[in-house]
């Protein structure tokens, strides 16, 4: 498993409660693509979102976010990380 | 305080000893804008490094950056998170 994290753009306006259903419906299919979505964050001004997810791979990610209804931009594994 | 996410692109190759020595030199001057850098990541193939930071201004995050020696590509806030 590694880390990715991934971008959507073209979210202006995006609401908290709208932020929180796009990661429920991420949660409610992940575990048939081997994904878990940890946290997610949004700027509603520029219209970008952050995913950060454990997964086997980007295509999985890309998967699970596409058959959500919400297909990311770009989609990078980040095996370095400081917590 | 805000979160804020920040991106830096061009940092292809980069190790694990090198984010960590990024993100020290951050921690030590951080305090002086009143901003905290929480967690950082990066994909030394794409180049990327994303940090995510507690701070009063996106400014701020750009000062404590560049004063570091690592001017960021992107500054956005992240009003909007699931933890």
């Amino acid at each position: 498993m590694t880390q990715f994290m991934d971008v959507h753009h073209g979210m202006k306006g995006i609401t908290d409660d709208q932020l929180k259903q796009a990661h429920k419906a991420d949660l409610a299919i992940e575990k048939e693509e081997g994904v878990h979505f940890e946290r997610a964050w949004a700027d509603p001004e520029s219209g970008t979102m952050y995913c950060l997810s454990d997964a086997p791979s980007a295509a999985a990610v890309r998967r699970v976010h596409e058959r959500a209804g919400h297909k990311p931009d770009e989609v990078h594994p980040v095996p370095l990380s400081i917590w």
